[in-house]
């Protein structure tokens, strides 16, 4: 069964940036210091993360049919250079499909519609695989509508005091979780995952 | 040699109270989730957790000397009805000594300074142990001030999308911390312990 995913490294105190767009050289140490390479799309983007990291990242990878991003964050990457890191279809949710863009691309697709609208999509190039949400402001608003299934805290011990939270303005919380269901010590991370308890 | 210390029960957005100081009931959940029951000096206070929580627990009062606690804290448990619930002597940070209360009783101290001054005046009293700091307000004064030595995340699984952070108003951040240097897992709590890297 598809599940609704979500995932981000995050500051003891909650925070995916630091203020001013800071911090992310504590927030990602761990795609750096380790020793097994992590192959990407990108001949430019190297992670190399302990192994105890990457297994995890391998089954994200595995279990991940489709991505669904926000506009932000295509933009902010370029779209990839067309095609997620991973190698991991997306849904762009976004108000307009960009310009050079086909609406509905091989690994880059958007979404003019509701997040509903995007999941949707989304699950139907899941292949019954997971729909993973990034970043942040998806992520909580997905949440707030119920429709979140499972949470990823990839925990770096760092306090940044400040910045972008990774749950921001919820309407409709607390929301309770189960578990840790998987629980792995990286170096300078901590992998924690959570279900949702649906209300 | 004494360690400065900080704990509290966080929820995975970083907050110790959610909006309008609701959400205890998750929070704290895990004080009464368990068969173990934990004494407390008060007969109306029972606390029953997990073998797993107890454990750290009797750890954190073996350890600790005295506790450094903010004068809102100490209100509102009305000065833990002269002696803290822990059974630990406490130096209150105030601007002045309440009503009824010696300045420098077997139990509770009141400091009128600095909290560098309240925090030296609890190694007095904290026999080599260690000293803990109570709640997050001056907790997040002495990371600020580079006087805390370890934190205490009882990490609890409720995204409550606002309230009070554990850590606020942070001039001096971010702050690096080591490990988790410890990690035990409870029911529906997972206890972390991290060391502060003094710059």
């Amino acid at each position: 069964m598809t599940k609704i995913t979500t995932g981000a490294s995050v500051s003891l105190d909650g925070f995916i940036a630091g203020p001013a767009e800071s911090g992310f050289e504590h927030l990602f140490q761990w795609y750096e210091n380790g020793d097994v390479e992590f192959k990407t799309t990108s001949s430019s983007i190297a992670i190399n993360v302990t192994e105890a990291s990457a297994e995890i990242m391998r089954e994200i990878v595995a279990t991940t049919g489709c991505f669904v991003v926000g506009r932000h964050l295509f933009d902010i990457t370029n779209g990839w250079g067309g095609k997620h890191t991973l190698g991991i279809p997306c849904v762009v949710l976004t108000h307009s499909v960009p310009d050079g863009w086909e609406q509905d691309g091989e690994w880059m697709s958007f979404c003019t519609g509701t997040l509903e609208d995007a999941i949707e999509l989304a699950k139907t190039k899941a292949n019954g695989k997971n729909v993973g949400l990034n970043g942040g402001t998806i992520a909580s608003q997905a949440l707030d509508l119920g429709l979140l299934d499972e949470v990823e805290l990839d925990l770096v011990p760092v306090i940044l005091g400040g910045g972008t939270p990774f749950f921001g303005r919820l309407g409709n919380g607390p929301f309770v979780l189960e578990g840790p269901i998987k629980s792995i010590q990286g170096d300078r991370v901590t992998h924690l995952r959570y279900r949702v308890v649906k209300a």
